[in-house]
């Protein structure tokens, strides 16, 4: 894609507060798109990824965060507290799944887009860490840009709405050896499952394991904040 | 489909508090479903539209009313109040479209579906009358139905989510006429795009005019509640 510096075209990014969108938003900003960031407070417990978020999307053109209470639906660990948060998953589709999370957080990135006349979202899915989420896998992804052009006056017209998943075959180390290379602060972002008051990472739940683990097979120093230093 | 009326499977149902909607509930009642109602609080100017839909989801199982504002993206006159309701629209797109609409409430309803383990969703879609609304036509749906098979649980495990729009090919009087014989009751609700604070229509604007223009080529009696009667 050739981008016209001085007219950039417009992206809607969603950003989460965590290490893989952070690191997304970062190469949407590297390929010349004027860059959206859209969060989410969906009734997830770990309010510190909201806090996270701003400080990930500060240097964006414009950060909305959207109310949208998926957890008066329940069905999942993350937003239902009837449910404990695993420290170790079983196989098949994880109780940390949301219920069409992607699907709802695509759709609410869609609808901005579609208002800006935007034709470019980028989500940082990943299907080698998330293999048990039907909603990161390239096949969703690309069932969902379809019927996205199908959906919009920009599909209808132009039918060039695209969904940028950069990170969905990378590994963990691979995504943060791309954001060290771009710069990317990654003390400002949280991935932990349950951080305490102030953010700090348990080290104990599969996503604080997958991301120290990241760090160390990158040979980037981990700049992680943890309750007490992982084992 | 055979049903077991003693376990009767559950379907979740968009309701607007429009003609369509409370139309479409009926259906699905008829077929044998246990119906979940939703709502959403989209930011709408006319809020009794809500009222509305609180009457007519009053038999459902249970009825959910979500908030999402999609105002604060903009883009329509239906929750934009920079941009005029016109009481005649030209030929496309109408400014009365809510961008990405449909897209963001099947999605939602996708995962009320998922979290109460169904398989079928309910919207009251018309592509005889809103020919220009990309999110009104059969294409759409279908696109959407195929991205919700891969991106739920039940989806990847099953394969058999249905979206359902029995009205979609129906004009509004085989529609008023279907509902009048499930004793639907029109006078619970509301079609107009600017109804006064007591729920009263315009009686001038499209909505208002292709719901007149039904009743009368129905041959059923117009429950409406007008301002003024109709020219």
């Amino acid at each position: 894609m050739n981008l016209d510096a001085s007219n950039p075209p417009k992206a809607v990014v969603l950003v989460s507060g965590g290490l893989d969108s952070a690191t997304v938003l970062a190469m949407a900003h590297d390929r010349g798109f004027e860059c959206y960031a859209l969060s989410l407070h969906y009734g997830q417990r770990a309010r510190s990824e909201l806090d996270a978020a701003k400080k990930v999307a500060a240097g964006s053109a414009l950060h909305r965060i959207v109310d949208i209470d998926l957890s008066q639906f329940g069905g999942s660990a993350l937003t239902d507290t009837s449910i404990d948060v695993p420290e170790d998953e079983p196989d098949g589709i994880p109780v940390t799944y949301v219920p069409a999370r992607n699907t709802v957080f695509l759709s609410l990135a869609l609808a901005w887009a579609e208002a800006l006349d935007a034709r470019d979202i980028f989500i940082g899915v990943n299907a080698v860490d998330y293999s048990g989420y039907p909603d990161c896998r390239a096949e969703f992804i690309e069932a969902f840009q379809a019927m996205a052009n199908l959906a919009t006056k920009v599909g209808v017209e132009d039918g060039d709405v695209h969904i940028h998943t950069p990170l969905i075959n990378l590994t963990k180390a691979e995504i943060i050896s791309a954001g060290a290379g771009l710069s990317v602060d990654y003390a400002a972002t949280v991935s932990c499952y349950q951080p305490d008051g102030q953010g700090r990472a348990c080290a104990r739940c599969d996503s604080c394991r997958i991301r120290a683990d990241g760090f160390a097979a990158a040979s980037v120093p981990d700049p992680t904040r943890y309750q007490v230093p992982p084992a």
